[in-house]
């Protein structure tokens, strides 16, 4: 069903994004469609827009971790937060609130609440 | 005996998968035969079908999670499903699920129930 | 709000660190803006006073960890200290120290302090 | 006495292996001398005998988990076989199994039962 | 005071490696002040005389795991022994003695040591 419905490559704008330094490869479609009133969403819906700028290879550059905004693409990709154990879900935080994902963040902050003691007021988990 | 059954490099047809940005060696062969009836199988069986897009150096555009696809290519390889205790099997499942390999996913639901406590219902494992 | 107060890409000036051999993309503003009174600020504020050596690809050499740099770059983004428990804080110490970042290497001397039984003694943690 | 026996880089003939998309670089005497039976060996023994097909930077293609290989390099480096707790055995065994080194799957097969308790017959650990 | 008494790359020859196929960036100081007298010291001691084989790029090759060798270079950074949980300490200890920096390696062996049970024969930790 999947297959039929999206025809992988065929009449997709494919764009990649270096995120401090590292490279990711994704769709305009993925970054705009599943959270339409984020500010990534926004940042890719209209070209030249918001004038975001290329590195020498085309890539957009935007000044953040790598590693806390890869399960952010997968939740955009497919609709599900998935972490793993060995990421500190702060981090996803700090990404979600900085692109404007707001059902994201809630739902983040929510796991961190749940995952913390009650009395543990440690900066660094 | 495995080395006289499968010459390496003879013979076969080589390709590189570029999925979300982590490039991926393998073999057409690799990709369509272990699991001849899923999505992945039947967009490279057949060249220039499916209009898979190729970035600017010949690797197949996907927009998926590299980290969580990489078991499944091995399983592709070998028939056996082996993950790292760091890693969501959770993200797994959402990747066998996009390529269309059923008894993968089955294997991987399994193992999901079998891991968690009757009472969690976390969004985040 | 964040999204119209710091355009992407517009009047800021990118630049890459070649920590150690990994790669790091940031701007400027970033390396001087929230710990201006640090080394790390001062020889990225004025160009080619510091005298900077350069790769071939234009990257600024720092023959330092890239691991352990990372969750100092996110913190001189976004202000919060974000550490994945695989990574020992002792090597985010040194490098905090190395850039002269004090503030962060105050809390980071906390948290190892807090982390550590009163009677271990042991160099590896 | 190392230093005097094994002279670097003189008299030596590296080369590079792109598994599964990753590169490897070290020499053709560390590939066959420490395991002279195993089919890795005889792989690279005599050149161009088995047809392994290159990349276009001249890398060896092998249609294997880079990840899992690793160990396996290392072992036959030095002769330790030298594992993290966040790769799961099984995945090496399969690679030692994949390339010939019975030694080192007789090793792997008696450290994976030895951490398995009597009762767990799970398709994942 | 570190920032007065050693100026960022002015008067420092930078050089990089190419450890089993990773790259690490550092400079001919950091691989022979801190241990003069080991191995490695000696390799980039006196350019030429060791004949190091370069690489196409002109990093200098070495048949070893990069993965454990990353902590011995920040060793000769900054003097401390930092490791990673998640790092196996024997693959570390590997690597010290391959490059004969002697300390280190007591440094390591007294840690495995200290903490293994006293019991515990198994071939992997």
């Amino acid at each position: 069903a999947k297959a039929t419905s999206e025809p992988h490559g065929a009449h997709t704008d494919w764009l990649t994004l270096n995120i401090g330094g590292r490279l990711f490869t994704t769709t305009r479609s993925t970054l705009v469609s599943k959270e339409p009133e984020s500010m990534l969403a926004h940042m890719f819906r209209d070209t030249n827009v918001w004038g975001n700028k290329q590195d020498r290879h085309g890539a957009y550059l935007i000044d953040r971790s790598p590693e806390y905004f890869e399960p952010i693409l997968n939740y955009l990709r497919h609709g599900q937060l998935i972490i793993n154990d060995s990421i500190n879900i702060r981090g996803v935080l700090e990404e979600a609130r900085f692109f404007g994902i707001e059902p994201l963040a809630d739902q983040l902050e929510a796991a961190i609440k749940s995952s913390q003691p009650p009395d543990d007021h440690s900066p660094i988990s």
